[in-house]
């Protein structure tokens, strides 16, 4: 169901927002689960891609976030998608202990009873 | 190894940006893939919670969206997750038909070779 493209049709695709920002994310390439959501520019992307380390960029830091560097809780690249309107990226991941920085898994750990 | 929260509890914590939004990715609650990303203001998310049929907020055209309105591809809602910094609402969903506009069943059919 899904074409395959080149590295230079995926970062041309992309569609950055005002804040030179994609919306990114991190879904377990084994098991299917959502793992979370972040954002990227267009330097996290670029070393997402060359480096298979996925790497966003901190809203709230305002720098470079490559998952995992302090905590070791890594994310390696799996397969990368891009969505119709190029908006929004979507990383199958190999998730190294919790993705969450609360511990768990998932940061998509409450769910409406 | 998720919490389940009251509707009160999963509203308050949503963390609408400044534009009053905030982001929504659909996943099929049988084969886990990834569907689609939108977003959603207050009035959407309440709607979709009440009636069960996600209802996003289309940017574009600066109206309700309910998704299938139109092309009949209804996403019916099965389970709501907030992410631990309330940014971000993942549904599990029963989509009918192709859930993107090019026909696509996930708007993430590109895939970078």
């Amino acid at each position: 169901m899904s074409e395959t493209i080149s590295r230079d049709d995926f970062l041309a695709g992309v569609a950055f927002n005002a804040d030179g920002l994609v919306a990114a994310v991190a879904q377990d390439h084994k098991t299917g689960e959502l793992l979370m959501f972040a954002w990227m520019n267009a330097e996290s992307l670029r070393l997402t891609l060359e480096t298979g380390d996925i790497t966003y960029w901190s809203r709230s830091r305002g720098e470079l976030w490559r998952k995992g560097a302090t905590s070791g809780h890594t994310q390696k690249l799996v397969e990368a998608y891009i969505d119709c309107d190029g908006d929004a990226l979507l990383f199958k991941v190999e998730q190294t202990g919790a993705a969450c920085h609360t511990g768990n898994r998932s940061c998509f750990y409450r769910k409406l009873g």
